[in-house]
């Protein structure tokens, strides 16, 4: 049987480029036609990543620029930001469809990218290339936005630490629970998320065993989970205040998240509540104990569950995922699902790896 | 479609079972039809394990007698040693087939077996519970053994540090290029060969950032493979001299074996006799640099490579397993298909996690 | 020249047992008269652990009880909650001083204790054994306590994560500077602070990559945090929301607190404020740049560092310790010396081992 | 007490000028006079190393050619191959004596050198630049070498892997016991041999839970170690098999050495001559049971241990040590304390950090 969607992969031969080849390898319905990279080009992918020995032999293409969607259905950009927003037009005058990886189509206006662009570390120039097509874009957070993500030319996939943010208070949120809209995040990542380009704070030796707070209170993911969450439902604004923690392991982040309810909510409420908010979402477990890190490493899992402090005003809600799957290319894959009208669990079947 | 076969996982709730529960959950052809374990008995099974959440709710059942065997095409026992000998003649008569864990039919005969049993650190009983199976029974070593495999009513699946080994040297012993017979092995290990079960050399402030070698030149799993290795082709015995090494980390072995050759050959040509030796084994891959530890992680692959010391007269063979895959539940799982008549690969499409 | 000061060491083949025992050893003022402990009794201390092979050679002496206090100066209790009480009276009584390592001692009245044991996951009797002795012992966080340690008879040693935050804090509760009294903490630790003792949470094969958080709002430690900040200067009480998380690391305790403040106070003025407040205390680092958890690795060094968010009101707070020197062994060695008139820093001079 | 010996170090920044800029300063009779590195002149030590923070604030110094050896009795080379040689006449010249980190000076003649620089993955022109100095040079490996070491004007410290295969095997071929001089080794070690610089080897996602084989027979270590073990006493050339596998720790060497005996020794027999052949050497223990890595973390102790197969004449020796205490830094400051005449526990009474 014919595979149904042909793919185009840009930015191949980095962690998030991986991430989505493997799991369109393994998809029923995608087929994988061009893999595009600037690094290691004219390599062999299983060469430049020795594990896939015996599951992918495609050579890695130069960005020749009209290569750029080119005998395909979708281009996946697994890009930094400012890469999509240059093929942007001419894609979607082309009909052709693309989801992006960076921050470019996370935003639906100029202003909103403006603030995420200004907090980026290595983004000068804040203006859009493709300003145009901001509010033709869908936001991939799949759970929120499935039918915006079903119709939309452009999907900008969600940030990593944003992802577990907003799904583990979208319910607060959403019901206008959150007190001044302030949510306090203390953010625990493994290395995974800073790619894989050597650097000092990558380094085995310095990171092992450690724990390095970074970008305190000043993380560029926040911007996204700020606009997203306070425009939820009846909620009126949000502030994150997100402290993110750079661990000695490879995979994973656990947000633990702290608000004070605008009324007392019992435990047990809300948990029924987080329930019924997620239901028919079959990527996020509510559970009653609190989430772990590898309870959801490899997979596409979002746990989360939450306590309440004596008096029932104070709220910790908790979210696990893998930051490259669920907080990237899991996240990707859904979208993708989502896109072509497939089954959203489609190619996303894999449990997490334990222990 | 009705599933094809109906499997009852007795010793549900260890590592053991848990790997080859999740393989059997994700398998087209298998269903599991009861989870027997003494621990845990009367909980679910996602309790047990939380991160098993969304994917499978049975209870765990007691081991009461009768329900051994009942209602199902094949046992499997993830279970400690002389537990399966009990049930071995009756399930025989009943005509269920099993695979079995542990030592207890890894041997062809008593007196094999015998030898294992002394060299067990837990093994007090040296007599066979059901001997007159023993030379009905199939050691799995997949890629050695398949048609008795297929044709077997009592797979004894092997031991994890011993798949590396066998067939990490197979090529040279069945080529009689083994000199002496003997192969100097120091194999490094991740900790969750060891069970589920706290103890202190699994604690973790113990063995974390530690490399604790232990029962050097006495550890058992040395038995079957001089047995197998030492009967192989042209092989005239075998001596391996095992160093076990306990490494901080959860999964994996990787043993580097040294042999000297009865006649110079170059790298060159013995990476071309490896790759002819294992031609058509989907889960054999012979790299030309070293494995990884990581690059099998999580897979059923066994990656081999292999160098020569100047003059071409001494070698050195590595081999890296998932321990819990290759080594153990994957390897079962591979036994099972053969067993009955499905690809080698069903249900174990799964590549390694990486990074 | 003659050690000055006769230690007895009770509880010495813990965990705490062997890292007070390491700085005696090597301390030019104390010598260690006894090891007492009722695991290992019988057997040479290096042979319990052999990292101390060449280094001691003390037999582990069962604690009969008459031999409590017996021939020495001071007794170090480095025992769980409830054991000293039992001796308490006798050793005072007799001119005998001592340190304990459980909540013991850390509470100034019975009421306080028993909020704190009542919060204790295995006291069960909430009724303290020597409360007379209760307002005459001394609570051990040495740079807030000197002039206390050095006059009482008794000494509470902190806990672990009481320590981090309540020295991370004081400067701003001391001042009336933290609104409603209320910090939010989310506490990070390595696996070392619960022990030698093999258990599942501290299982390799579940620890390892892992982040597990763990009585959520419920922690036995913040009561004497609470206490401790509330009655600091002007505070007018403290409540602390406290989220351990269990990192799959050996050592160390890094604490990410949030409050807010009275009043707007730019960062750089709490920095300065801080750097005032503890001005003399050589254990104290405060730092421009978030601490790590491997700054302070294997030293008795406290790193901080705090930021504010945009408006100055809301702050972060980050403190990293050794969870078993400053957080335990090397906060006892500090008040023994602070007890016996040395200067604190004596015995305590190893620098963090990086990397 | 003004201090004794003044000591220069150039290559201060990387982790061997670390680790011997940490030693000097905890050290009685060592003065350090000046900080010499090309990376990060200029900047105060401690902000390159934030743990150093309240115990070193001396500004590295660029090495301005005349700068080097000057103010100072001893100049400590923890730079790179090739750097040392350069200045090796001058200092001799002007009586200035040094020790060097590098392979420089670990060979007594041209011819050795050759060999080594040949194998060296960085160097490329194998002609010596103080050739005239090799024969005057002591190799410091302290506890066979400690006369040479204290009368010569210049010491080559030796390589990390080496001292735990010199030392390990030192008794067998001294004693004419190694069949054929071969000895099969398979070292493990952690990441921080290879410094602080970024490199994709050493990139925390790629190396964290994994064990990656390199440089396989081809390490150039293992020159120095067949020169050295093969010139001791009866013994007649030595061949070193070596196998070099990262783990994903930081710090550590185990080596796993294999040799056939010339005549059947019982272990007991070659654990009492291992104990009378370093009798006297303060760092060197002999265990009963095998080593562990974290038995000598942070410490300048080599653990060593041995087990004999059946029949007695093959034999396994393990050794651990810190990479960069005996095997760098420790060892130099042993080889320091030898060159002063100091005793050389002086500086290194640290024990090993556990757990």
């Amino acid at each position: 049987m014919a595979k149904q969607v042909r793919a185009q992969l840009v930015g191949a031969t980095g962690y998030g480029g991986l991430g989505i080849l493997e799991l369109l390898l393994g998809h029923p319905q995608f087929e994988v036609t061009a893999l595009i990279a600037r690094d290691d080009a004219g390599r062999r992918i299983d060469h430049v990543y020795p594990h896939l020995t015996g599951r992918c032999e495609a050579i890695v293409q130069a960005p020749v620029e009209d290569a750029i969607g080119r005998d395909c259905d979708v281009v996946i950009f697994a890009t930094p930001d400012r890469v999509s927003q240059q093929y942007a037009k001419d894609l979607v005058r082309r009909g052709v469809r693309f989801i992006d990886y960076s921050g470019d189509f996370r935003f639906a206006s100029t202003a909103d990218y403006a603030r995420y662009a200004e907090r980026h570390p290595s983004i000068g120039d804040t203006t859009h290339g493709a300003a145009a097509l901001l509010a033709r874009s869908a936001y991939g957070v799949s759970e929120l936005n499935a039918a915006a993500i079903a119709a939309a030319p452009v999907v900008g996939n969600p940030g990593c630490f944003a992802v577990g943010i907003v799904l583990g208070m979208a319910p607060l949120y959403h019901d206008g629970l959150v007190e001044g809209g302030l949510v306090i995040v203390d953010g625990l990542t493994g290395s995974s998320g800073a790619g894989k380009k050597p650097a000092p704070l990558q380094h085995f030796s310095h990171l092992n065993a450690n724990v390095v707070p970074y970008r305190v209170l000043n993380h560029q993911h926040v911007v996204e989970a700020e606009f997203t969450l306070g425009r939820l439902g009846q909620a009126a604004g949000a502030t994150v205040d997100f402290v993110p923690h750079l661990l000695g392991t490879t995979r994973g982040i656990l947000n633990t998240m702290h608000a004070t309810l605008t009324r007392p909510v019992p435990r047990a409420a809300l948990l029924a509540r987080y329930r019924e908010f997620f239901a028919g979402h079959p990527f996020v477990r509510v559970l009653d104990d609190p989430p772990t890190l590898k309870g959801t490493l490899g997979s596409n899992y979002i746990d989360l569950s939450l306590f309440t402090a004596p008096g029932d005003r104070r709220v910790v809600v908790m979210s696990s995922i893998d930051n490259l799957m669920k907080g990237q290319s899991g996240s990707a894959m859904q979208n993708l699902n989502i896109m072509f009208g497939l089954p959203q669990t489609a190619g996303l079947e894999r449990g997490p790896l334990y222990p």
